[in-house]
């Protein structure tokens, strides 16, 4: 079995593959059965389109390996704190749990802005669990507006 | 000018073409300038993609045709109202206002579960608006359940 550093790590190499393409550095993968099964990274800027977040990307790619829009036992490792619209995507594929690498307290949709796996009534929620062992999700985001100044 | 009964039926005429595949009878028009630029229906089951809801569909065509993932000024009708996905969506694509012509007492996230363009902290605010004066975009939806019966 692969560990959460491993999974998370693999995030990682994504939000670097987004630095390299000028887009706020954010990744992600899917894993099924211990093995990863989708990979993507933030493409905002280069697709010309909001929704292209690194979730929405891998949630698309890992349906279409699956041929399923029900991505049941699917678990995301996503460097950061998804936003409503992912943490909604997230809820609507089914993803069985999401962790995530850093907080996001401008719009992070699990514990920082709202909790929206806590909202009554919905008819799926996620297991959601913030790792903190890989300090590079959040410091490259940093280093991304950094150098933007 | 064209009316928001006009822009609304053009998004039920969307929800129809929805109904037609065997999907939830959803559908959404962006209007910019008082000119549709995109129209979309709910495509879940056909695409396979939980993510494939008709205002994401919506989104990634406007975004296309405007080929900028900022839809500044524009204007979305949607037959339903949005879910949190969705309603992020309208956030992070800058959508100016929504316009939906039912409530969904289920996820609805502008006021029905949750009243997303209310939570503090996010960098853009839509306007929405609940247009009542068309019935059978709600109606439509009653009957592709009861078909399902």
């Amino acid at each position: 079995m692969h560990t959460d550093k491993f999974f998370m790590n693999c995030a990682y190499k994504e939000a670097i593959k987004a630095y390299n393409k000028d887009e706020v550095p954010i990744g992600a993968v899917i894993v099924l059965n211990d093995k990863i099964i989708a990979r993507a990274h933030n493409l905002k800027e280069n697709l010309k389109n909001a929704t292209a977040h690194a979730e929405i990307l891998v949630i698309n790619k890992a349906s279409k390996k699956l041929n399923n829009w029900f991505l049941k036992d699917c678990i995301m490792y996503v460097t950061l704190e998804p936003c409503p619209m992912c943490a909604g995507a997230i809820i609507q594929s089914r993803i069985k749990k999401v962790i995530y690498g850093a907080k996001s307290y401008q719009d992070g949709a699990i514990e920082s802005t709202l909790k929206m796996f806590e909202i009554k009534g919905f008819n799926h929620y996620p297991i959601s669990q913030y790792y903190d062992k890989n300090e590079n999700c959040s410091k490259i985001i940093s280093n991304y507006f950094k150098s933007k100044r």
